[in-house]
């Protein structure tokens, strides 16, 4: 059986999601991808650091060169996370031949032309399943199996830590600052929650899903943003009186081109995109989606409505599309 | 651009549908795969049948085998529903060297391991996405993208008509045989409702599922399988006095297998499934699935609860299917 090998930069929360995976499954995904698939070197910090997983020391290393350049290795998985140096690090591998595959939603929302014409030069697959909704396979099914139709509109929850806040808001009444610090306890929000609370976060996931779902390129910055820092308790409260909940959404819309069968339509033709607190019926089905739980729902002009549900972070689910991407990668070297 | 060339066989509902979708779509299906789709020949009972879709009659035939053989196709798309002559067909197709895309989850899961084996022994794909679940992209997720994972549960409503009718049981308190009649005069129901209400389609779309997540093939015979059409206004009152709703549930768990780990576990590490009507809590995901549409419940050791919703029949939802199939094909073919 062919042996794919791998280099991790990075071995936090995600990477050492992937790690534990490939190890973990290791039989299973050998039977289904005919692959090997085996981490040949990880970049950390600190060699020497105790981790609760278990890799050989020898692999470690705080040089990114020594991943970067390693002539066995086939695949980076970037698992730094932020800009830079993830960029440099990734444009880097793609020049010495080696494919990415990448959770970083930053640093591809940031750089996504150039990280995909990189690879396109290169002529290496550049994959990136994790950074948007964690372990829900949305940015594959866009991107493959629902190419026949043309997308009209994308709303997702897609950050667990605000959908953590209002569900706690709503649910138990909390105002603002209480379920922030309930989540921050909880290890749910950061220290420094600015990038999530501000839409920071979203917005950058929705620059990804709208540069696979209607192949436009529209920077983070340029996204309308709202946050949820100024939601108070009497919004919620109001919300429920009218029988809906506030989530945090990222929305994408591609507006009616107007014609002769659109009664009094005033449609541009134009992409209306935004992240912000919207209100939804108690009875859309993303305003069931609680706690830390992120959903995508997607509108194509052929399938209709169809949602994704799942864990939009943590370890083990962002690890899983972290391997599913690898796994695809796996297969097509010979 | 490479012209990729598809013969259909059959243009009932999904036939039609993804004809359509080829034609309306063909813009942003070029631009996304690199390839000129276009159906080359249209296998109808009746050539001269006056239809709803604009199908050059050129093109249309009553002969298989001026598809079967025609050496300038690429692609057959069985559409044609049944076991036989679809399989014979696709068997011949395969052998003609001739990638094969089906939405016939009566063949797919009669001839599962002859259709896999006869596609893999021609060196030619066979993807049948539309089989389950109509336009939601289950089948490719849990074989690409979830790779990384073992399955430990599939839990799906697969089957539309009879969702509709334990939905209008529910919400109209109507009794078994009023809901049936109202679902056939909407067109969601046969006038021989059989292999809807008695839980057979849904089996098939289960052997599929099972074989695909856990790589077993299963009879869909050999399920145990119970319909709907004994559930009476009475059975629904009690589960809603329980917090429940019935559902007609495809399902499948994979046992634990034990180990010190795993206080009391009588695991015996083996596969249980089963079609029936389950009490779901009115929380469950599943629960606010309503009338014709589907939704597939999965659970992954790494990935965790993923759920997909969407609409699980209709001329463009399965068609959407059909062509995500199609165009996955055609950008393999140089």
């Amino acid at each position: 059986m062919k042996t794919v090998k791998i280099g991790l930069l990075g071995i936090g929360n995600v990477g050492s999601g992937a790690f534990q995976i490939i190890s973990l499954n290791a039989a299973s995904i050998a039977k289904s991808s005919g692959r090997n698939i085996i981490a040949a070197g990880v970049l950390a910090r600190d060699k020497n650091k105790k981790r609760d997983i278990d890799i050989n020391p020898d692999i470690i290393t705080d040089d990114p060169d020594e991943i970067l350049k390693n002539p066995e290795i086939d695949i980076i998985v970037e698992a730094l996370g932020g800009i830079e140096p993830a960029t440099t690090f990734m444009l880097s591998a793609m020049k010495n031949g080696k494919h990415v595959v990448t959770a970083n939603k930053a640093a591809v929302a940031a750089n996504y032309d150039k990280l995909t014409s990189a690879a396109a030069e290169n002529g290496v697959q550049f994959k990136f399943e994790a950074s948007v909704g964690g372990g829900i396979p949305i940015l594959n099914a866009i991107d493959t199996v629902l190419r026949g139709n043309e997308f009209t509109e994308i709303m997702g929850i897609v950050n667990g830590t605000t959908n953590y806040i209002l569900t706690k808001m709503t649910e138990e009444k909390l105002p603002y600052d209480v379920a922030l610090k309930n989540a921050q306890e909880l290890g749910f929000a950061e220290a420094d929650p600015t990038a999530d609370v501000e839409g920071i976060d979203v917005a950058n996931k929705l620059t990804i899903l709208i540069a696979l779902a209607f192949g436009q390129y529209i920077k983070p910055e340029d996204i309308p943003t709202t946050g949820i820092s100024k939601i108070t308790a009497s919004d919620i409260e109001e919300a429920a009186a009218k029988g809906c909940k506030i989530k945090l959404i990222a929305h994408a819309k591609m507006n009616c081109t107007g014609g002769a069968d659109c009664e009094g339509c005033t449609g541009n033709g134009k992409l209306e995109y935004s992240v912000k607190p919207m209100l939804l019926p108690n009875d859309h089905p993303l305003a069931g989606v609680s706690n830390e739980f992120n959903a995508v729902f997607v509108t194509g002009n052929a399938v209709g409505e169809l949602m994704f549900y799942g864990r939009g972070a943590g370890a083990l689910p962002t690890g899983s599309a972290v391997v599913g991407d690898i796994i695809e990668i796996a297969k097509t070297i010979k």
